[in-house]
């Protein structure tokens, strides 16, 4: 007997046909919005409750920002929309025969699907990696980092061994990538500017931050002058960062690099790549690269009434031999063509294939300090910094948010100090995670 | 081998007498800041690194705060002050022979120890209330509550059984005092003005609030009027009040009152009681009543340079035979009492006897309601929640803290919203408790 057997997963009958989306990122709230109009019913799923805007997840791990400042409650986003069911539920699979997703609390039969259920960190399939270090996709992972290290300066005031107390505070970031940039940025402010203040017991030139990254440079999707000004500004908080390197393993208390290089730590943080969250039940031959092959249309290879948007798509061309970053713009994007071909058929019109319009890209690096790529113009410092606050508090959902998130900024700005250094959970380093485990 | 093996409680020596404080709530943060300017090195320890604000915790744990708005870390509040150690460390016991404090990570040696690690909820022995209801007295377990309560709601959305509904949204709270009144307050609001919103597949109808207390009135601790206000305000929100009633039975699906009644719930919310956080090591006959006993001047009956404050300390006189009520206020003034015989004894004063100045006390239940009662005038309603209001933000530690708070109480006050309802953290119940366990 499952613990899940009183309950179903039934969604009342409609008149109209039924849109089942799959995930509550970019994507998925986008198309929800996209199509409120439509002539649609339209059942959300996601295993969290929430919406996580992931561009601000690293200020969660580095005590800059509450979870709830973050995270917007799906339920409330959508609660003025008709016709509309968010259920709580983790999909396992898909049966694109019978037209019915399965959830662990039951199946739930569609018209039309719509899989947006995003990317995973992505461990090559090295299981010491992921048991041992840490992630940053959802925001538990990001409270675990937080308060193991808080937990790790307690523990480095109490350690009498020099070499203890460096491995105690010591940093591996894995992954030069926006996430990684961003975290060594974040770390190097605290170390800076936080943490000698709450502990003057603690000697702060014995916590060091490493970088690694495989390739020629960090931030590697955005402009080369944008990578040097990252790599500049992160020498000047001290990150050493170590290009065109990789972790050899990692037994919790010594990273071992494939130099031979060995750095005590006991934190390592895992922002090396991620990969599609694949369901089962869709065919093989749909599944290239980890991510789901549609057309210009978002329709799943092979598949009736079938999409896929975001990170779990991959739409091959020869433009993006790869397929589209998986950043939130495309994933916004595709909701937007997709909801708009609906619409479109609706009138007896053919769909209109997707374009991805590059906005731009940046990264912030700690105080005062960001590289913005505009489509053809790059520029880093004091106004990058400026910018990249603008358009995140501009992009994140719900105007209570904004306020929080400005006046938390506000209060850290002016004060070098951080409001959240609180330990709450009691921390076992991964003792919720199973491996092929996305949480 | 323990897991602490590597470290050790060491403090630096100091030409001054070593105060050591157990706990940082009210009694022991109020001790330390009195102590500033006097000739002691003074260590702080606590098992958390945070100060709670314990009036505000059923604001955690009913989605109207963040931990962050109610918790104060401890090395920020004293990061001004000099030959001043935080250590994070839970005390196993003491030894008065040796005068030296027991720790998971070591012993520590003091000149004079202040025992201020105030109390536990109280199960009186009860196993199965202990393993199946939640407790309010810590931030996880708000948090854990906060989680289950979310949960159940998603629940209720998938499940078909009208009586598993029932149980799914129904609230059995156990204790009639602040803070059960105050959670049954909070949670008939949800209920009436939030819920709704996000769950429109709910009947709220079938939702149901108990509140039962072994007791004739509720707030027992305030003036009758004050009783009676509460619960006229009580049964507005349709909260279920059962006085001279008492919880026979709960197996996690249905409560059994001691009348017969059988109320189905899935969630129990224990308010009954707390009891002393006595440690071992202390002489037998200076226990009594779940408290150690002092005299007047917050000295441990039969120990030397030992003192208790706040809910531990038992000062049980003619005025007060089961010895002062176990609220902050008393814990503040005997902090500051001590701390003032302290800086007499090394001017060659003697003590003076502590004497409680009750300044009144008060409860909130619910928008616009709240019951105050000062030492000569009790009053209820609007302006009653206004100095609510008005008392609790100005006593909660740091600026940040209370512009936060404010914010978000205008926020909901005006939206009739919660800003925090995410299920961040896997409920699994109880798991991380033991018995005897505070946390």
């Amino acid at each position: 007997m499952s613990p899940f057997d009183h309950l179903h997963l039934e969604i009342p009958e409609s008149n109209k046909k039924r849109i089942v989306i799959i995930g509550g990122g970019f994507g998925g709230i986008q198309l929800v919005k996209s199509l409120r109009k439509s002539n649609y019913q339209i059942v959300l799923l996601d295993r969290h409750n929430y919406h996580t805007f992931q561009p601000l997840l690293y200020q969660v791990a580095t005590a800059g920002l509450e979870p709830d400042s973050i995270a917007g409650a799906l339920r409330q986003l959508f609660e003025k929309h008709q016709d509309f069911y968010f259920r709580m539920a983790r999909v396992t699979g898909v049966d694109p025969e019978r037209k019915v997703i399965k959830t662990l609390i039951g199946e739930l039969d569609y018209d039309l699907l719509v899989i947006a259920n995003g990317s995973k960190t992505n461990y090559f399939g090295d299981e010491e990696m992921y048991k041992r270090t840490f992630p940053m996709k959802q925001i538990p992972q990001a409270l675990d980092l937080r308060s193991h290290m808080l937990q790790n300066f307690e523990q480095t005031v109490l350690a009498t061994e020099h070499e203890e107390k460096n491995r105690l505070t010591n940093f591996v970031i894995v992954g030069g990538g926006p996430t990684g940039v961003e975290v060594a940025g974040a770390l190097g402010e605290l170390k800076k500017h936080v943490l000698p203040k709450d502990y003057p017991d603690i000697d702060f030139d014995i916590m060091k931050l490493h970088l690694v990254d495989a390739g020629p440079r960090l931030l590697a999707g955005m402009s080369e002058k944008s990578s040097e000004k990252a790599e500049k500004y992160l020498s000047a908080f001290d990150v050493d960062v170590r290009l065109n390197t990789m972790l050899k393993s990692y037994d919790g208390e010594d990273v071992t690099l494939n130099d031979g290089t060995i750095i005590p730590a006991k934190t390592v943080i895992w922002a090396a790549g991620v990969t599609g969250n694949i369901m089962d039940g869709l065919p093989k031959d749909s599944i290239k690269g980890g991510r789901i092959i549609v057309n210009e249309f978002s329709e799943v290879k092979g598949l009736q009434d079938v999409y896929a948007i975001g990170d779990i798509a991959g739409m091959y061309s020869d433009e993006f031999p790869k397929g589209h970053p998986m950043v939130a713009p495309v994933a916004i994007q595709q909701a937007i063509n997709v909801a708009n071909n609906l619409k479109r058929a609706n009138k007896q019109k053919g769909p209109k294939a997707f374009k991805y319009r590059d906005k731009g890209s940046m990264a912030t690096i700690g105080r005062n300090k960001a590289v913005v790529d505009l489509p053809k113009f790059h520029f880093g410092g004091l106004f990058a910094w400026m910018v990249w606050m603008f358009v995140h508090l501009m992009s994140i959902v719900g105007f209570r948010n904004r306020l929080v998130i400005l006046t938390n900024w506000v209060w850290n700005y002016m004060t070098y100090d951080r409001g959240t250094r609180l330990i709450i959970r009691t921390f076992v380093r991964n003792k919720n995670y199973k491996p092929g485990d996305t949480l």
